[in-house]
């Protein structure tokens, strides 16, 4: 079962390296970026029976490991989630 | 106009962090495992008159700042596609 975390600062947190990223895009011509930010994105293949229980197990690493609860906000998003989309590779 | 930007060390190209990663998993017990990759999500808010356009800004950004193409592959996923699903919060 492969699942995908996206772990970002949640909102009222500074993200000093986006901003970084931000300043340096408009030093290259970016101009129109207003707003940017950087999170981490986890790719987990885990062997559970059914993808419920992969969600289940993927949420319990996010909050012992994964995520840190006071300065982040995690997402977890399914295979199946995803390959509804064309966006995957 | 809502971008986001998946980046990820490329398949071939060890991933130390996720490496690290997977073992404390698997010192909290959570030893169904297989696989774990860390990479970065850049979510981006330009201003753009259409979602192609503004695909199509973010593909140079990879490409001149935002990825390392030697060792990063990247995903640009548009925030209409993310809505399709469920999955964003």
């Amino acid at each position: 079962m492969r699942v995908r975390v996206l772990v970002r600062l949640k909102p009222g947190i500074l993200d000093v390296q986006g901003a970084a990223v931000q300043k340096a895009l408009a030093g290259l011509g970016f101009t129109e970026v207003t707003d940017l930010r950087v999170g981490k994105v986890i790719e987990v293949e885990l062997q559970t029976a059914t993808a419920d229980a992969a969600r289940a197990r993927v949420g319990e690493m996010c909050r012992q490991l994964l995520a840190n609860p006071v300065l982040e906000d995690y997402t977890i998003e399914m295979a199946d989630d995803l390959a509804r989309r064309g966006a995957v590779r």
